[in-house]
């Protein structure tokens, strides 16, 4: 029996892990939930799964909710008491954005099993996270798709003879739009993803290739590889969920239905694999034709910017992510239009000096130089 | 450096064996060539490659012929002396057909790590080959695309997390044909494969889909699975050339440029890899879309004939496999017509009782048998 501390709990992932969680309860025991704000859903999910530990991080929104028999504590401490719960053996981290950082470098260095669906931490902090992996002993498994994906690819496979690692990309709601049609693109049509069921963030970033771009960053430092041996193709019906090429000239892939509870339930089960019947199969026939299109870097210009952040390397990554996340705000709200988002990470990274990244320290400030410099330019395009 | 033998030189696949040994003469030499009767080419090959031993199994097709240097054998004892030859460390077995048999239990026998072509060995032999290779001590390494596609998939899994295996197929060149136009169908269409470039035995196999329930009978002897957990499926584009399926829903597949070259330099380096920029390399965006259809028993009886003759057992794959390599003899020869393969086939199989397979006797006694019913059959059908 294994405890599993489960952060994001409310959100998309944190859905579809409760739904795996449930169907393996002889083996996964939830010993603690966290959530940002949804303080109702926490205690209804509280009251299902009875974990030692309910986190709310918002304190502010905990007023008035009745957490019975479980103890509730809040503030962004009570993510990291989460994180590093005794009885937790594997920590799923489901948050949103970088806030996601704090949380992968204390379950690491606690040594858990950390199944890691919020990219952002690697993006930002990769070195610090495999880092923290290392010294604290513990293991790093992706619940994206494309990861877990290669990860399985990977399996049978000596390092020395992998090529290259192909991921694949939806395209997203806006594939094959042309340039202006994308300029007067509204977030009700972004949020429109083709194939997967995602929260908000992922939604948009997927729409501009952004989130391509982060999972080429992540791939990077998951498995270490060199920018070079990254490549992405775009596969609309993101049936392929990514590939890996040998140096023999073979290529291995995974399929299957799109749906993120199979790459939830191998990140728990890695390297082995538990039988589930609830995951739904893969039919070829039904998939329908598999088709594959370059990425088109003029129209999706996130994809290149963030492959370059990538390869500068150091702080880069980090602001590209953080100036994304204000710019996908603004566009959700309204105050920019679609081209914005690429607008204005361009502009914030054009002014940033790259730094190594030798601590948390620098992560956050530049962080918050590039929210900072975003919200500059934002505001600077929404008045204009 | 590993000696290697190469049982049907002459032929598709040891051609193409021969351009994969050039490309790694730093790690392969080449011992012991076979041929069935082409003398002037074994003969050429023998210049080329200075084996130790050239062997030809028809002995009048020697006549005249020169050898200098190399040691000549003839007949079928030969093809013996070089499956079991001693400075061979793998045996390439690429004798078409049920002749094949013998090659492979004496160089399993011999404790060699056999390179298997022949599918007809294990569809004709499983249960003695089986044994050979447990008893030799040898390996038994698939190159059929398909298998080897499957070995790869199965790298790095635990068998108990194997849900199934799904064996691709090209649909050959009358996929989609009326049964009208399949019953005037003439042995030149037969032999436009769509995707592969093969001999024509096995590109009949392919427009029958005999070739397909061969491969379901060789995947259940070589990977020890039930006939219900192995599935064909119809992908006219050979792109995937097999994928398994995992106790929790996940698919691993193998895909590469349609090339024999990728599973012969597996069969040769499995379960290492070497770096070969020879073999053409996969492009998923030129590759075009993927697509997958469902066998269609009616219009391809002999699938399902085959895969019935495999659950069936003991010596019914063996008849399957000798008539039907009678009944492609006479539809080569203009003497049947292309239904008339499968006619051929289920009527002596309609008339065999099925032995268990306890020796080659039982083997060859069945196999003979098959033929003079087969024989029979074309006659009958060639008169009327």
């Amino acid at each position: 029996m294994r405890g599993v501390a489960l952060l994001g709990c409310t959100g998309s992932i944190g859905r579809s892990a409760l739904a795996v969680l449930n169907r393996h309860r002889d083996e996964f025991r939830v010993v603690a939930l966290a959530a940002h704000r949804n303080a109702p859903e926490l205690a209804a999910l509280c009251a299902e799964h009875r974990p030692e530990l309910a986190a709310l991080v918002d304190e502010e929104c905990a007023n008035g909710t009745k957490f019975d028999g479980v103890q509730l504590a809040t503030g962004r401490s009570a993510l990291l008491d989460a994180a590093t719960h005794p009885d937790a053996d594997i920590v799923i981290n489901a948050v949103v954005g970088a806030a996601g950082l704090d949380a992968t470098l204390a379950a690491l260095n606690a040594g858990k099993r950390l199944a890691l669906a919020n990219k952002e931490s690697l993006v930002a902090g990769g070195p610090l996270v495999m880092d923290a992996l290392e010294r604290g002993g513990g293991e790093l498994v992706p619940i994206d798709s494309e990861h877990s994906a290669i990860l399985q690819c990977l399996g049978g496979l000596d390092p020395a003879s992998v090529r290259r690692v192909v991921l694949t990309a939806s395209g997203g709601p806006f594939r094959g739009w042309s340039a202006a049609a994308l300029a007067a693109a509204t977030p009700q049509q972004a949020l429109q993803h083709p194939t997967w069921d995602m929260g908000a963030k992922i939604t948009i970033d997927s729409a501009t290739l952004a989130n391509k771009a982060l999972e080429v960053i992540e791939a990077h430092f998951l498995f270490g590889m060199p920018y070079e041996r990254i490549e992405a193709v775009v596969h609309p019906q993101s049936v392929i969920h990514s590939m890996v090429e040998t140096t023999d000239g073979s290529v291995l892939a995974q399929l299957g239905f799109p749906t993120m509870e199979l790459p939830i339930l191998y990140a728990l089960t890695w390297p082995a694999r538990r039988v589930d019947d609830g995951v739904r199969r893969f039919d070829p026939v039904a998939a329908g034709p598999l088709t594959f299109e370059r990425i088109d870097d003029r129209r999706f210009p996130m994809f290149a910017l963030g492959c370059a952040a990538g390869r500068t390397g150091g702080t880069a990554p980090a602001v590209y992510n953080a100036a994304n996340e204000v710019a996908v705000a603004g566009f959700l709200a309204g105050h920019i239009p679609f081209g914005g988002i690429a607008e204005t990470v361009e502009r914030v990274l054009a002014q940033h000096v790259a730094l190594p990244v030798d601590s948390v320290e620098t992560i956050h400030a530049a962080d918050r130089a590039a929210r900072a410099a975003a919200e500059e330019a934002l505001k600077a395009s929404w008045m204009s």
